[in-house]
């Protein structure tokens, strides 16, 4: 059904190198891969030659010969690969599809159905998905592979989503197999914030950067990059920050997180216990994330009109984040903060103008240079990011090692 | 004056390969480093002579020939290079004599003499480490240069600390220069937590092992080895966790530190002002470190010999500290913790028998490998893991970022 993943699995490790050199710095000619891999010059003319002829790279126009021949620069060609991107958002579900130049293609977000079964989201999966690259109308055979991200804590090795709390019929799901089943594509399932800072790493000018990735979702997490390395953890389940205490004096929300903790600051369905505490709307429904999500957003606007009570509780939020990110600053001594994920552009408004004043304060070491940034990737982040690890999981030339079924 | 580590500084990259892989791997043969390296048989055998005939590797008794001539096993020559190991913890200073080896030859701890300017105590660095090197009777040429930790925050680039809270005389101190000064050897300076885990690293049997180090001595601090490689932070100053948030309901201790902290829970200042008010002894004068030390301890001798009012402050600063370490654990998801440093000793005997449950209990992912451990380096960790660093600037093929006066 789906041959193209197979026949770029055989691309050969020299091969990988050179089609990653092409795809990081679009623009470089035989002689700069010659340079930057080391590999001979006839290798690199029948690598090139092959990339070209599988339709993966195409030749520019030329630029000025320094001396002898012209220098062609080279680039990924956007229809050569595709990967399917899907995050699992307690309230949103997001599928995308992204070409081997990084481009996102299409885009889909729904509404993640509540009191579903997980069987029922995966055949929902799978028929936006089918549909999705059918509507593109691209080759199929070139679509390498799907990538899913969801919340913590899974089983990466295995595929299987343990116990999230917010995703509570989705104890010891086996995604990724079923995923595979219902595809009949190659599946990696990956955490939100290791997705998402994939996905803002590889936006990023300076492949190189250092930064925290704080993920604003139905739940909150963060990942780090060190030296242009997503960090992951040992069972790769980084980034649980939910109950780091960032107010000892924070109001009683009788809520399963952690009193004080910087879930209970600042994820959605905290926000809207605050507001419906403070007066401003009936609770919702708290069994039900798309009830929440929306009363998120009510929330958020309120705070945009001018609403003084829901501008204070962002405000508060706000301040309580900055301590929970100072924690973590203080502990890694990282030069950025970058927040995104799918409540990120609701708070921002809010968020923003406190933020980085206020997490200079938690500072131990004072430094000029410190920024706290919003993603430069938008609200499919997670689903990007996925779809990204497909790409690195077949192309790169250091295989990730996440297992695909 | 110190001639030899001109000498040994010109070594090639090769040599430098070759040497790394019989320091951190004793008992390789040629064949071996052929293998490992991927050098050409006769550049291993140049490379091998020299560094024997300078005496900085030398041949141990040969094993069994599988074929061809009897395989020899090459090891460090101990008396090849030195490092002096320098750590100023407020209330203690340890000096040592680290062999190429890893073992330390000879070793010195102070009381840090408290209201002393930093002029004063570089003298006594200096005086001390001449000492040292004379009566172990080692030559001197041999000697790398001087590694000396101190609590952060460092500029480690310029050699300058900068405004640690503990040691408020040394606002600004050009330490690097003017221990290089003082002795005429190189210097390299880093903070106490990253000297630490480089020297747990090291005697781990595990290079590529990934843990969390928590430093305990006058302060408290944290630093994290990722993959064999101790992350240090883009200004050096990893491991700043003193004010994470671990007991909203702490008492009030009339300390600078912040209310319910980290530090507040665990550091011996804090812990003498509890005993203090739970009429354990006398509030000892808080301006000088060696008084706070010895009372620190006492009171861990009390809890020792079964006194419960001791014994509580105790348990209940290892449940924070718990809190803590919960905190970064979730946060990295790593699989094993080391705790260390110049108070560790003292705390073990309270701390060991509760820490790990407690951990534990505090995370989100639940993990059956999970460790909580004592440093296997003992007290003198922070000055070992400065003449590490030291090592490591000189003889490792990847040369440290770290500059030298």
């Amino acid at each position: 059904m789906f041959r193209g993943s197979n026949l770029l699995r055989l691309a050969d490790y020299n091969q990988a190198v050179i089609l990653d050199l092409i795809r990081r710095d679009p623009g470089k000619s035989r002689a700069d891969l010659q340079r930057n891999s080391g590999l001979a010059s006839q290798t690199i003319s029948n690598i090139t030659r092959r990339l070209i002829d599988a339709e993966m790279v195409c030749e520019s126009a030329p630029g000025d010969a320094v001396r002898g021949r012209p220098s062609i620069p080279l680039t990924v060609n956007g229809d050569g690969a595709f990967a399917v991107g899907v995050h699992v958002d307690p309230a949103r579900l997001t599928i995308l599809l992204l070409d081997v130049a990084g481009e996102v293609r299409s885009r889909q977000q729904l509404r993640t159905p509540q009191a579903t079964n997980p069987g029922e989201m995966t055949s929902l999966i799978a028929v936006s998905t089918g549909r999705l690259i059918r509507e593109a109308g691209i080759d199929r055979d070139r679509v390498l592979g799907l990538g899913i991200a969801v919340p913590g804590p899974l089983d990466v090795r295995t595929g299987v989503v343990l116990d999230p709390p917010q995703l509570p019929k989705w104890r010891g799901v086996r995604l990724r197999a079923d995923l595979h089943d219902a595809t009949g594509m190659p599946v990696l399932l990956d955490k939100d914030v290791t997705a998402s800072a994939t996905a803002e790493l590889r936006k990023s000018a300076d492949s190189d950067s250092d930064f925290l990735f704080v993920y604003l979702g139905s739940g909150v997490g963060a990942s780090v990059v060190n030296q242009g390395q997503v960090l992951r953890g040992v069972s790769n389940n980084i980034g649980e920050i939910g109950d780091i205490l960032v107010d000892p004096a924070a109001e009683d929300l009788g809520w399963s997180g952690r009193r004080g903790g910087l879930a209970a600051a600042c994820v959605p369905e905290a926000l809207v216990i605050q507001a419906a505490q403070a007066g401003l709307m009936p609770l919702p429904d708290l069994t039900d994330y798309l009830t929440i999500d929306d009363a998120c957003t009510t929330l958020c606007e309120l705070a945009a009109a001018g609403n003084a009570e829901a501008s204070v509780i962002l405000n508060r939020a706000a301040r309580r984040v900055a301590v929970g990110i100072g924690v973590l600053v203080n502990f890694l001594d990282v030069p950025r903060v970058v927040l995104g994920g799918p409540t990120w552009n609701r708070l921002s408004g809010a968020f923003l103008p406190v933020l980085e004043d206020a997490v200079r304060h938690e500072l131990v070491v004072s430094r000029e240079a410190f920024a706290v940034v919003g993603s430069a990737v938008g609200e499919q982040i997670a689903a990007q990011g996925a779809a990204e690890l497909v790409m690195d999981h077949f192309l790169a030339p250091r295989a990730s090692v996440l297992v695909m079924d």
